[in-house]
């Protein structure tokens, strides 16, 4: 016979999912209603508009998508891409490579623009790209690559694309409440993010955003969309105006009234107040860890504040470290990915993991564990450093 | 500003999602750990090991997917259907149309098996199909209608597909847990279902079940899987055999929580004793209804107990009693959809909403509504009856 189960409780400062604030786990818990209810079609239309306030823009088809992030990102490429259509796809890291696979799958032709990982995509080489391919349809780029801690100039990109008739589609799966996204100012036209980072969810749910400019391609395609779960044609009737709701999937409920809850949070906070927290404590975290010896492989003005890309010393086995983290301190942090595997640590900030209590922990449980190992660092220093970055 | 949402406490007898078993609304609520962390994984394997019993099956390939149960309709045919396959499509409700249209989108050629709305798949004319397109691939319907309430012969269908070398693809989305699926006993080759009915979760993962010979088939196919998503080439990887597991996607973790529990609680109670209760309950519930002067649209012995649709009676605006029922009672049942929408109401009794105290709430209270609308039912009659049906 099978255990009821009861989870160790970790911090959790890994790439996500991040720590989950317990008012949104008390949320979650709340008993289920119907997916037709009066009441949850109100609760639909406050997350409509939290979560358009959070994306900063007026777009009418803003709404989270039944499944995770991986999902959101599905959904705008399968409805947006057709067969043989051009999609410039700016990689700097795991996603865009993600990216990439999803318009070959549904048909388009990917031109691939390549960045270092560890540095931002560059905007001349877009530039370039869309030069030398004029016939482009849909510019793709991650806003906040999760695999590497970059942060794009999501309003350059836009702009050149725009500029060209191009749509585009930006991953704001790690930027979206931790820094600032601002699709309107922007201009994009699809974005996509998720519940687990620094929205401080549980993860499951993909929030979605697409101009009227993404809403009219998707109304005039000539191909059916290849997919009936995240055909929006289908998902926009069933988020839309008002009662007049058609029944399409069943919504996920509970974790719903947990991003409903989430958002609450964001709000009496202020988009600019988060903003700056997760800002104040990366400061935090860099001072303990530098003061350690340790560096950070982004350039600093494009790094993220919530996605801490850190190298591990000369001679560590990274996976031992954070095996040690976990079974000492229940301190989760993450492995590189992809082309950074096993060369960086890292240590996500986010929503409400995002505070001075786990800044210290973090620095302090590393130095412990590190010392274990005899690593190259700098000892007793990354508290000191910390209190005075807080200043 | 927006406040948190604190949902009326409804009891929910619609066609799903079907009341929650508050354990699971804690189980739900406990604090979240990382997908990749040893605890998360042992718990997806105790997952893989009781949805196995649930289903019935050795096969290997056996999860939840990380979205409500449309997605899991799609990821079996999206993995299973390749451009030109010939599909025959059982379809005698709702969601046997949505086969269809899923097997369009994926470039397969359907061959519509039709049926009357409220009447099992009929053996013979699925035989029939399969004489007239030996090259049929793929044979695809629905054990427990839940546009209808119908059970059909799960068994005597895959037999049929089996003898002709076809692969089944069955949809057991209301049956899991109320009443038998035995996938190895019948051969099916693909199953999937969703967690917001009979296992009594929250609604938001889809458990599915793969043959050997269903994963040879997707191994072997010769073009790419039109969805990065739903791939089960890589979800595999992600659900995979012990410590080695390939990140996919972020699972949905507090979800898969109160999935675990769900699973728990019905191992507890047992299969065979779960069948029984839903039998039990929807024979009291039956006697009732038919006391009240109310009839079944179903032929008994097609009938599934965890979802009685219901004639309403004449001159009855069925809209404005569900409404009542809803605000004075908190009480929610279904409307009909499709060919029977405005013709019944669909009344759930599935997992722990299936009880005495509902059979006897949900009776009376439609006895008191439609006596407000004095509509042509017998009154004082139900009580008596549902108790002589619990003997």
């Amino acid at each position: 016979m099978h255990q009821s189960f009861n989870p160790t409780v970790r911090t959790l400062m890994g790439p996500g999912p991040s720590d989950v604030n317990p008012r949104i786990l008390v949320a979650m818990s709340k008993p289920t209603i119907g997916h037709l209810d009066p009441e949850f079609i109100r609760l639909m239309d406050e997350i409509k508009a939290m979560l358009q306030a959070t994306f900063q823009t007026k777009n009418e088809l803003t709404i989270p998508v039944s499944a995770p992030g991986s999902a959101g990102m599905e959904t705008c490429f399968v409805n947006l891409v057709e067969p043989g259509d051009k999609v410039i796809v700016c990689q700097n890291g795991v996603f865009g490579g993600r990216m990439a696979d999803n318009v070959k799958r549904f048909g388009g032709e990917v031109v691939l623009v390549e960045d270092e990982w560890g540095r931002a995509v560059d905007p001349q080489k877009l530039e370039d790209a869309l030069t030398q391919h004029p016939d482009t349809k849909i510019v793709a780029f991650v806003h906040a690559e999760t695999s590497t801690g970059v942060q794009s100039n999501a309003a350059a990109l836009c702009a050149l694309a725009r500029a060209r008739d191009c749509l585009t589609i930006v991953d704001c799966v790690t930027s979206l409440g931790g820094t600032e996204v601002n699709l309107d100012a922007w201009g994009a036209d699809a974005a996509y993010s998720g519940t687990q980072k620094c929205l401080s969810c549980a993860p499951g749910l993909s929030p979605i955003s697409l101009s009227e400019r993404a809403v009219s391609a998707i109304k005039n395609r000539t191909t059916p969309v290849a997919s009936w779960f995240l055909d929006l044609n289908l998902v926009m009737g069933y988020w839309g105006e008002g009662q007049k709701r058609a029944y399409h999937h069943t919504a996920p409920v509970n974790a719903l009234y947990g991003l409903h809850e989430a958002l609450v949070i964001l709000e009496q906070e202020t988009l600019a107040v988060s903003w700056e927290r997760h800002q104040r404590n990366h400061r935090a975290l860099k001072a303990g860890l530098e003061a350690m010896g340790l560096s950070f492989i982004v350039p600093e003005d494009e790094r993220l504040p919530q996605l801490n890309a850190v190298t591990i010393p000369e001679g560590v086995d990274e996976a031992q470290v954070r095996q040690q983290l976990l079974q000492q301190y229940n301190l989760e942090i993450g492995a590189g990915l992809g082309a950074l595997a096993g060369k960086v640590w890292r240590i996500g900030l986010m929503g409400y993991a995002s505070n001075p209590k786990n800044v210290l922990l973090c620095a302090n449980a590393l130095e412990a564990v590190l010392s274990q190992y005899n690593a190259p660092i700098h000892k007793g220093l990354a508290t000191g450093a910390i209190e005075r970055a807080y200043g």
